[in-house]
């Protein structure tokens, strides 16, 4: 299963700033979070991207996706009608091939040697089939995530065959039909906003696009219908993710990247100055 | 002397993102850089403020200012001229009035009851002269800064006659010319990024700025020339200031900001979370 193409969502109103957003990457370098997302893809082996967009956020988008050697295409979302109506925008982009999905407003740092794109891609190519990322999730956190439950893939310790999806759940839901053998107790399997999802997914999106429903229709509806027709995984990778649209969500993320970084002592050091209460007169700032 | 007006400067090739930067403020509110430093001048008593911006990011500005209640003006400066050319934009604006400067990449921090730019105005109301915020700086963080020097004035423990004004002087230079008696060894004045100023420092800027000069002319140039012509002080206030064009800057302004307000344990949670490297795998983000 060869994946050569991303779609990367960012027209939600309240979360389209975020991937303007500047921040220092691992290497030390000022880069914007739009432009470490393509990064993330690209680490994938990501050959052509598509990022859907408002209208109005063009030419900002432009100047900050930086120069990059992957064939970039934005694609503008007239009006705010949710998650999938954005992703079957991409249909035509996608055509018939297999893509990786990342949410506009998360950032990746991974714990091992390969990005997190690059480690949900190479499931995705062993099973030859949609996987989507997940992490244990607490109880406390169900109403920001998509969550997923089903049996752990024997032998493997971290691939899940998918069998239910509900799109924040509440706990009494998540605690009759989300349980997921083998995670501790009141721990669940969150989406992590990144997926390889096969071109019948988009079939799917469009269809619920299409219906005539109350409310809009979001990924988790379309994934929802995925088991039993074709093989789901979820893969438990190696990393962590950061929500850059949460309180302090971009301090944290510049925290995490920068401790994972060239600049870990550096930044080790203005937090003890800054806490020692130091920074204070004499400074460079 | 009464100041009811303050001119922005954020039309720096390389520090015009930085106002649009989207930050926590102490009450825990979603906040761009550019609404906090328009707070700072209102927290002051401020009832128009000019921003000189580059014409190409006027809407993103219009957007980041959020409502305010204060009179707002965007002034463009088509060609990136220099510093002291983007104020005298400002100069019909400003007509014969004194007025408070603040520079668009930095943030402010009091460590008193009054903000930074009211603490300023209240000294600029009391001497009726300009008045420079100044810092202890060191030796090595001399290339940053224009560096002022004079003698303490009498009984007062933070205000200072100056007499000489250097823009980012060498060492040897600091060392000849700006050591200021009574602060610790190697330590220089250093502006803090904030002015109150009267008209007249508005014509030393123009005539500055009409001059054939080979380098654009900066602001330190126009109040080199005050000493001499108008008593001119410098006020080393209680407070911190982040300039956000530096590296981590943003991550710094962020976590004293975070740390100086209503998230305060919030935000030590956190840190110690991430230090303690358990945000990996169950955390919300």
């Amino acid at each position: 299963m060869q994946v050569r193409k991303a779609v990367i969502t960012a027209a939600a109103p309240d979360q389209s700033r975020l991937p303007l957003q500047q921040l220092i990457d691992a290497q030390g370098r000022e880069r914007t979070a739009l432009a470490l997302i393509i990064d993330e893809a690209t680490s994938a082996g990501i050959e052509e991207i598509a990022v859907i967009i408002r209208p109005e956020d063009a030419s900002a988008y432009e100047s900050a996706a930086e120069s990059t050697s992957v064939d970039l295409h934005f694609i503008k979302q007239a009006k705010p009608t949710g998650y999938a109506a954005a992703l079957t925008l991409a249909s035509d982009f996608i055509g018939s091939e297999n893509f990786l999905h990342l949410v506009g407003d998360h950032l990746y740092v991974e714990s091992t040697n390969q990005t997190c794109a690059k480690q949900l891609i190479n499931v995705a190519a062993e099973f030859g089939c949609s996987v989507s990322a997940v992490q244990a999730t607490r109880e406390t956190n169900l109403p920001y995530f998509g969550i997923v439950s089903g049996p752990r893939v024997p032998q493997l310790d971290r691939v899940f065959e998918i069998e239910t999806v509900l799109e924040k759940p509440t706990p009494t839901k998540a605690e009759q039909h989300l349980i997921t053998p083998g995670l501790r107790s009141g721990q669940y399997l969150g989406f992590f906003g990144m997926h390889v999802l096969t071109p019948e997914v988009m079939s799917l999106l469009k269809d619920l696009s299409n219906a005539p429903e109350s409310k809009p229709a979001s990924l988790s509806d379309a994934l929802a219908q995925l088991p039993g027709r074709q093989r789901y995984l979820a893969y438990q990778l190696r990393g962590s993710r950061y929500n850059l649209g949460v309180d302090y969500g971009l301090l944290r993320a510049q925290l995490a990247i920068g401790l994972s970084g060239r600049d870990r002592d550096l930044i080790l050091t203005e937090l003890v100055d800054l806490l020692a209460g130091r920074l204070e007169g004499t400074h460079q700032s």
